[in-house]
């Protein structure tokens, strides 16, 4: 659907304001069961997570949080000094166990469900709202 | 930002093939102090709320629950036979005593802050996929 991509866009825009960003999409696996598909996509992702990473799960069993503790969070993976601080939205199936051992952390952003199509567009807005707390700017509405 | 607005559509147009429902923005209230205007915006917001319908807020001190737990509800509310079931998101400033004093319950669907504009697009997702639980149908992705 075109309004998540296009949503995506205006907060990927404004969180490269603050730090140098980008979002990347992987092809759905499709294979003969969900487990094997969690295997493979979980074995696609980590192909792609280069070393000195803070690996961040997006996931409806990780530690729920406010806004201000998230943005807190953030600002503690940066201070970490890895190289790249990535968030990871499962697919379908949610994620493999060999992914969620390799993670430094698991984070909910609601007890609910939403198409993972709409979790980026959530996320994305959760990370600008962050950078606007970190320096404590004002946030600007969409 | 277009983006919400279409996505809000996408949703609407899915929901209606289950129940009537119909989508009212109330126009921001702008007075002299935060206080003040979150009175205004009760007052307006309670003077369309027709007598027999069961009212639900969306607020962050609400009561956090699953998708499923989420559509659970919305069957009881269906259930109680009152003839309108209304949601309403808050606007900037969160909501007054005096409508929260009114409501039936209160709803957290995150534990962390959305722009309010963004939240009646995640709103109307989970509505639609109560709608599909419900009837112990598929998700159809957007």
């Amino acid at each position: 659907m075109p309004f998540v991509k296009e949503g995506v866009e205006v907060f990927t825009k404004r969180i490269k304001r603050y730090y140098p960003f980008k979002l990347v999409v992987f092809p759905a696996v499709k294979s003969k069961s969900a487990k094997q598909s969690k295997k493979l996509e979980a074995e696609n992702i980590l192909a792609k997570v280069p070393t000195h990473s803070c690996l961040v799960l997006l996931d409806e069993k990780g530690k729920s949080m406010d806004s201000i503790a998230f943005a807190n969070c953030v600002q503690t993976y940066l201070n970490q000094s890895k190289k790249h601080l990535i968030f990871v939205v499962g697919g379908a199936y949610g994620f493999d166990d060999s992914i969620k051992q390799k993670a430094n952390q698991l984070i909910s952003l609601s007890d609910m469900t939403f198409s993972h199509q709409l979790i980026r567009l959530i996320f994305c807005e959760q990370l600008y709202r962050a950078c606007t707390i970190l320096r404590g700017e004002k946030y600007h509405n969409i």
